[in-house]
């Protein structure tokens, strides 16, 4: 793929997983600084966390500024215009499960790229696709969404496996569609 | 110590707080991937924390793919065979303290090797100690186990400092023993 | 400005940080090792977390055994004094903004040295600053004191990103005094 679609498309996951830390930062009727810390640290959380355990620091999200951006924005859009966003509940959950996919899928090829093993790839893929989510709620003080028993983290870690054989095997970038698809 | 008795321990002990993990995932009537999640969490927390702190990354528990399947089975055997592991809470409670004792010496071993000054090898060693539990009660919203006010952490850390002692002046292998009695 | 000066600043604030801490384990019933514990996660969080992100490990809290004393042997003295410090928690309140304001500065600073672009020099500031008692009312079970309205993260940010801009233009060091004002 190319590394412009990449980065499109990992500012727009971020964007998404920002959305809904800001949505329940208003809920939990935070101040607008509280909501955009709560934006950042669900959009960026999981490839951080990733970053740190490959040793690859500092992460990608404090490198370019892009990724401070997007989610500082994003918040600031939701902090103003929260009633709108939160009508629009039920896209945002389509897009999370979306933007969830898509990092499992570069979070296991970049931790593959790393020289660590399948199985440890593919945890690290999750990982970058749910810590955001995780982090966001251990410090709003709610139950991780992943331990709600919904079927969220499962298929997650299953396209983090796929991604990881496909891109270790060197098959033909067309398979990620699959692992995508899985997630 | 030979280093497969090493890693023969470490894994058991790794299994031990593993279990501990899935119990609470159970108890919280997580699903069996949120309970895979705890028990990795408790069982590989604490020394991931460790080897991020003093910059063994990736850490152990991602080298090694052992390091990820023992947890992971032994979430899936409890999960399937709690009402078996709960009955024998109180064994695991004692088998507890012994990894706790166990990480404890060898993560304020590993703390010294990489150049930490004494007093930090000790506390990194408590850290990999109860790190793992620490961990998993935030995530799974309980008042972490240290603050509970038994008679568990201090220990924990006279061992650590005796290991470190010891290993840093280079006294026999014998004296783990006592750091490990101490513990 | 001197270094001894920065490590005598630098350790009186993570004195007042784990002050806090160690204020909140006393409330909520803690033994002394638990308050030690909370007391070192408020007094080092910060900047161990910032150490992590920039990559430069062991954090400087393990480099430097006084880093662990202090908070330490402040921890063990809110525990036996705690009716004393309980009194003085105005004043206490204020030493926190200071050292919230100093480490925020010195944060950014550090940042900005690892080679950060000027935002994420300023978000990390930010997080050493306000991390310490984000990872103390997370591990206490409480919500995050950032997150409760008071302004007290704005100004934050608004310092460490004046300061990582004196820095990075090379301005005066009297400069810096600004952004600890704003702060």
């Amino acid at each position: 793929m190319s590394d412009t679609l990449l980065l499109v498309l990992d500012l727009a996951g971020i964007a998404v997983f920002a959305s809904t830390g800001a949505l329940v930062g208003v809920r939990k009727e935070l101040d607008v600084f509280g909501v955009t810390v709560l934006a950042l640290i669900t959009g960026l959380g999981g490839g951080v966390l990733r970053d740190v355990l490959i040793g690859s620091v500092p992460p990608a999200a404090l490198e370019d500024w892009r990724y401070l951006v997007v989610p500082a924005a994003t918040a600031l859009a939701v902090f103003v215009f929260h009633p709108a966003f939160g009508r629009m509940e039920r896209q945002i959950m389509v897009l999370d499960a979306v933007g969830l996919a898509l990092f499992c899928v570069t979070g296991a090829v970049k931790a593959d790229e790393a020289g660590l093993n399948v199985l440890a790839a593919s945890v690290l893929g999750t990982l970058s696709g749910i810590g955001g989510g995780m982090l966001r709620d251990v410090v709003a003080g709610r139950v991780p969404v992943i331990f709600r028993g919904e079927l969220y983290a499962t298929p997650a870690f299953a396209g983090a496996f796929v991604a990881t054989v496909v891109h270790h095997e060197g098959y033909s970038e067309w398979w990620y569609a699959l692992a995508f698809a899985v997630c």
